[in-house]
Parts: C-alpha cells; structure tokens; sequence
C-alpha cells in the first residue's frame, strides 16, 4: 500500500462525506457538518450548540520524550480551543481520550491528567469527561480532545462566506513556530478566542470568512477559497513574520494558532484588536481556475502557495 | 517504570479528580462530572447536555489486521453509545477522532469513514464531525468516538444511586463476547439504549444505579458499590450465562455491552422489556469494608467479584 499524505488522506475520504442525518428529535438540524473547524447542531430547544475534535499524537504534533507534560497538555486543548476562535463561538467545555504508551507510571499520568484539566480550565473549557486506553504492544501517546462551544452572538463565521473582492487579513505573526528541536512557539499557543468574538462584534456582517492557522497560511487560505469559491492572492512582502521567519515559513510552516479572515466593504479593520496585531495580507478574487491561492513573491513572481503548507503526515 | 494494568492507572489518575469549574456563562453547573459513563452540563438555557468518550485501539479493543472496518466502525460506535444507554439518556450526535497507521490505503480508509457514519447513524448519534490524523513512526489505529447525548425524561441515571436492599439485574446473556481468535459478539455490540429508556420509564424513581457491562460484570458493579457506598452479592448460579460461558466468565469476560442496574422497593420488573431479557441477579447490602462485590458460587462459596473483571490494559 502506498504511504499516504494526510491532505491526501483527508481529501479522499472528505470528498464524499454522507450526509448528516438527525435521527434524534432532539436535533432539529446540523447547519454546519463535517468539513469546518466545528460542526453546528440545532437542538429542538432553539439552542446552537458546536463541536469538534482535535489530535495531538506523539511523533506528528509533539516529541514527547522532549517536551513536559504541561506543554503538551496547553498544546492539545489549545489546537482544540482554536477551532473555536476561529469559528467567533465561545468555549463550553471539553472531554479528553488518552491512549497511553505500555510503560506508563502512575505518577506521570497523575501530571498529565493535571495538565490536561488546568489547560482546559484555562482555556475556558473545563474538563468534564474522559477516557483513558493503556497500548499493549508498542505505541505512541495520543490525545484527543473535544470541545463543546456555544455561540457568540447571532451567528458563528465559517470558511465557506468569502466574495470577490474581500480583504485578507491574519493576526500575530506567522511562520518558525516549530524549531528543529522540536521546541517553540507552537507548545505554547494562544487561542484567538477574545478576538474571535471581537471581530465579530465590531465588523458584524462584513467578518465573512474565518479559519485558524494550523497548516500553514497557504494551505489554510486554500480551504477557506475552495470552500468560498474564490481565489486569493496573497502579498509575500505584506506578511507578518515571526522574528527570524521568512515569507515562505510565514505561509508554510504552520502551528501558528493564528486567525485568518476575510472582510468585505470598506469597513475599517484596526491595526490592533484584543490586544493582537491584524494584518492585511492579500486580496479574493473570482475563482479563476487556477491554483486557489497564490502569492506574489518579493521579487513580484506569483507563486502556488497552498502546495507551501507544511503537512504533518509528510 | 513499572507497567500498569488499566484499571490501576485510572484509579491513579481519577482518585483526585480536580474540581469541575464553569469558566463560560453558557455553562450554569456540572450536575455530573469525571466518573459516571457520560458527564452531565446544565446549560444556562436550562438544557442539560451528556458528552462522553470512548476509544477503539487495536491491539487492545480489536484486532484490526483481522476485522472488517465495517466491524471496527460497529464496535467503536457501539461502545460510547452503551454509555448513553446507561444513564437512560437518548443519542445526539456523535463526532470521531481517528489515528491511522503510517501505511493506509485511501481506499480502506474511506472504507472506514463511510463504515463510522453507518454506525453512527444506525445507533441514531450522526458523525457530525472528525479529525484524522496518520501515525510518523509505527502506532496502531486508534479511534476515540465523543457522543452528545440529551435527557430521556426528568433524570439519567448514575452509578451512585444504588441503596442496601436494591435488587441487581442484568439484561441479556453474558460471558465469552471476545473469542479466542478476535472475534466474537464484542464485534457486534447492541446497546441497549431502548431498554435503558424503557427502565427509566417503568420503574421511574425505584430505579436507582445503572452501568454497562464493558469490562466483566465484576468489576463494573464493583463501581457501582464503590460509587453508592454499599456491597452487593452475587448469585453465581443465577447468572445468565452466553451458549457455552461459564458463570466465570459471565463475570469477567466483559464487551457484553448489556446494562446492569438496580431496584429499590416492591416494584415488579418484567422478564422482558424492549425484546431483551432481563435476570435478577444478586442484591445490595451496606457496605461491609470488604471488597465491594461478592459472588455466591453454585458451590456456596462467597469470593471476590470485583478482581474477576477483564482488564483491557492487563
């Protein structure tokens, strides 16, 4: 069997994802399903309530002989809390499936366990719930954690509500957010949640798209286009790097837990909002048949940027 | 380090549960937290929420290189959903975080995406959304299912509740679900969502504690006593044994996915209820400061229940 990207793996198995069927009376309807950062369910009570799922698995999105349980922990429930950022929702709580590697100490797991219910108190989505799987032959620490989230406001943003004409804009900065030891910015991120909800409260229906960075900027602005029907240039010289960072680690490398959003009219962004940094970093046009999203090199070259995107089944 | 069992390790782990805090105001209260099958929210709508989690590992829960994903999709699903059962609660929605190993085939693994939907809409918890994520290093397939569920009736029903003179009753048959080469009724689990609504429905507040049977009757109704501060005895010979099992095996094999719960007072419980029989099997007692469980051999020797239990991590 060939070894498989996981965009591959994730564009083979997306493509043709059965429809949602509610099968509760409980649940009058699934607005959004599969495919966004969360999906949003309609409960017969009138109540919006989303949910998503996020992994953190030793050797793809952690070195854990490396890395502290506590870090890991703000790692895997901060990924997971991101998706609600990105949504502009606001977070309910969580519950956490850990498969554990065969040697195992009590004490270890007792810090982790810890860790996993102080980030996620942190983080505003406490831990209500678990499971805990020990592998009997050899096997990596995998957590998962899901989150419940409710929304903020009339409504939550989607990747799908990008137009023509839209600006692009991102926050932080982007780019080295993983050293080559394994280290940096991505053990530690910070859930945009407060500017989430803030965009939303001061662009209203003018904030049409939003997605958080996880795979890098290029592949995560190439979803929000195919999902919108748009393309997107992105300016290479407009980007917000990272000390250190180049251009192309800015759009590639990934794990930067920032937002990316789109925002029509001529409505004023500012240049700081929740205390972040926003950026203008490019522009939607009409879906040309093209790549989604490119960028325009300092040298003025334009470049496929969504094939930059750092994958981490690679 | 030492290795663990399972059940070792979770009894670490969950022995200082730290506090359940409400961090959002959509979240009024945490009515059940850590240690029940599912968890309990009350929304600030006045809705109250269930979530759980619960993982498939192979090596562990199935043995994949032997097992058709359409089985592995039944029993990962049919494994949460029993928790569902158990509180007497109804299935929401369901949302799937798997982990694949290094080699995966588009195809198998849309086969199993496609196998996780079926599942969960026949058990009425539709997939409403996923991650996949694809082992570096060598690891096996992992699947952990979160299910939401919501309330059948004013109350679920925990372990906690069970009270010195409830009668204990099991449905169905137990003992030898997994075969000695994988297979076995764990592949084909029925949870008995319809029954444990039912119960609710007709024995009202005289039903008092509820668990599944996952890990052998023993041990699962050891944590019912521990839970309820009391002990309960089993009658071995009244156990209803599966074609072939002995009574030992009806205790510990467990992956039987029945329910097992207790009655208080006078109150008639029918032989069948929701097309599945249902069997008294022992009674509670207050708790002695011996083990929790006690099983009456047709022999009429009393022994340890509790440490009869199948442990998954072992």
């Amino acid at each position: 069997l060939p070894i498989m990207r996981e965009s591959e793996l994730l564009e083979a198995i997306l493509a043709d994802p059965p429809p949602v069927r509610a099968g509760n009376g409980d649940l009058s309807g699934v607005p959004v399903g599969p495919g966004d950062d969360l999906a949003v369910l309609s409960l017969a009570t009138g109540v919006q309530l989303l949910v998503g799922v996020d992994q953190v698995v030793d050797g793809v999105h952690v070195d854990a002989s490396n890395t502290p349980w506590d870090r890991i922990a703000v790692k895997a429930v901060g990924r997971c809390v991101s998706d609600v950022a990105a949504m502009a929702a606001r977070p309910l709580a969580s519950v956490i499936a850990v498969t554990l590697p065969r040697e195992s100490s009590a004490a270890s797991l007792k810090a982790l366990r810890v860790s996993l219910g102080a980030a996620a108190d942190a983080l505003a989505a406490p831990l209500v719930g678990g499971d805990i799987a020990v592998h009997r032959a050899d096997g990596p620490l995998t957590i998962a954690v899901t989150v419940l989230a409710t929304m903020h406001g009339p409504r939550c943003v989607l990747r799908s509500g990008a137009q023509r004409g839209d600006r692009v804009f991102v926050s932080g900065v982007l780019g080295g957010a993983w050293q080559a030891d394994g280290g940096g910015r991505h053990l530690d991120p910070s859930p945009r949640v407060a500017l989430g909800q803030a965009l939303l409260d001061i662009l209203g229906d003018e904030l049409h798209a939003m997605i958080d960075v996880s795979d890098g900027l290029g592949r995560d602005v190439a979803r929000v286009a195919v999902a919108s029907d748009v393309s997107v240039e992105l300016d290479g010289s407009a980007l917000p790097c990272a000390p250190g960072a180049t251009w192309r680690q800015a759009i590639g490398d990934g794990e930067d837990y920032e937002l990316c959003f789109t925002v029509g009219g001529a409505i004023e962004v500012p240049d700081v909002l929740a205390d972040v940094p926003l950026t203008c970093v490019g522009t939607c046009a009409p879906a040309g048949g093209g790549p989604p999203v490119m960028v325009r090199t300092p040298e003025g070259e334009l470049q496929d940027a969504g094939v930059m995107g750092w994958d981490h089944g690679a």
